[in-house]
């Protein structure tokens, strides 16, 4: 899986802006440099609900359309990027 | 309130490290240069319960002694961090 290519493919892109440096609003996060643990975490903690809170309404559709799999590869190109 | 100051007496350095830079863990988040509104939504609603997922638990109590004042200061202080 091509994490960076996903990251655009699957929408992420929209709200935490490029390489995950500049969201679009300042309730969303920078993911830039993010642990990859942490991140693969979040995301799969809001996909199946575990994590609800604040703007995560937004995250859940999003990350629906993500296997594991590709989760993990966004997450790693995340975690990599300077 | 100095937000340098609180993330160290407030034992925040302790997981997160220091300047927010490097967590003990890769279960916990960097913090350095996070957006502050985000910071102060996530440490309102660990303390209020509304985010409880992965992690968070180890927060919770930390976070029971902080007042929404020296959150905001501690949050600015993360989001400053270069």
């Amino acid at each position: 899986e091509d994490g960076a290519a996903l990251y655009t493919a699957k929408g992420c892109m929209a709200c935490h802006g490029a390489d995950g440096k500049a969201p679009i609003m300042p309730q969303y996060p920078k993911l830039a440099g993010q642990n990859k643990e942490y991140l693969v975490a979040q995301m799969k903690d809001i996909k199946s609900g575990a994590r609800a809170n604040g703007m995560s309404m937004v995250m859940k559709p999003m990350v629906a359309s993500v296997s594991d799999q590709e989760l993990d590869a966004i997450a790693a190109y995340l975690a990599s990027v300077k």
